[in-house]
């Protein structure tokens, strides 16, 4: 694709559809959210909506600065041997978590979906439509299994970072690799 | 003891300890209180906070209107075969989920615990002092393991009740037993 000149106004036409996928997200969550709605709510074409996002899923991680990419993501964790899935994952989710610029974001998603119902709903939405069903899928794991997994690093997560518990807050990276990982492979693996 | 017979200001002085408490709880978190402190806050003679409550663990879960009492899940998780102590773990965990009066409270604690810093102090020092210490001495586990035990069910809670996923929502009782008790007990045998 070439580069489209610099035009004037694209900035604020990217920020209204932006703000109008905000509200939408807000009002009828993720899996009630088209970009045609979108648009019309931004007063622009639908076109324009792609032309500067790409996909539902990327309007989305955009307009509601989500601290990590799934798509992204699933690339980090799904390339390898099945017996390491568990260690790929936790790798990954430590250089989310220790990483203050990502920290902080998905820090404020855990208080937003903890105490307002609809962020609950769009965050359980997305995730499951961009994450946990592509990891399903591709590994045809059981999504009940796939649920716990998750439960045990948000579990994590919110003890070692939030709540900030000992030893998990001061544990080495190393060893909460050697804790949890043979976890979320024994969930992988079918127990 | 003798039932001492309705003095005039009792409730009052009750409610004027619960309250120095609550003060005390969150300016100094648990370790940092005393029962001294408390009574000298209210104005009341120390051995009249004892009267009333017990110790400081028992006025902590008075003035904080505690969603469960450490005292008695110790009572319900310990007696039995180690061998099935993840599964009474589980079960006590679901009793304590699954009944809306004690649900409320626990989310109001995440709520408090994941948006304000002296609130996960306190919380952290209560359940560390009056629960997982106890635990761990009983069952010679190490800390950390005992964290990430305590971390899956926290993220099983968390999914379940407040995100509410698919289908771990949905899941039965048997169901979540069967999948969570054998985690909680590898951690306990030591992986």
């Amino acid at each position: 694709m070439t580069q489209a000149g610099r035009r004037p106004g694209t900035s604020e036409t990217r920020e209204e559809i932006l703000s109008a996928a905000r509200r939408l997200f807000g009002e009828r969550g993720y899996d009630g959210t088209t970009i045609r709605a979108m648009a019309a709510e931004a007063g622009v074409n639908p076109a324009l909506v792609h032309h500067f996002f790409g996909t539902k899923e990327q309007v989305f991680v955009a307009a509601l600065d989500f601290p990590f990419n799934p798509a992204e993501a699933f690339q980090r964790i799904m390339p390898g041997p099945r017996h390491e899935f568990g260690q790929r994952v936790v790798h990954y989710f430590l250089t989310v978590w220790n990483n203050p610029q990502t920290r902080e974001p998905l820090l404020a998603l855990i208080r937003s979906a903890t105490t307002n119902e609809q962020a609950a709903t769009t965050f359980r939405q997305f995730v499951g439509a961009t994450l946990l069903g592509r990891v399903a899928d591709a590994l045809r794991i059981p999504r009940l299994e796939l649920n716990a997994a998750m439960a045990q690093m948000v579990g994590v997560a919110l003890l070692r970072y939030v709540i900030k518990i000992e030893p998990l807050a001061s544990a080495s990276d190393d060893e909460i690799v050697q804790l949890v990982a043979p976890i979320i492979q024994r969930y992988i693996d079918g127990g």
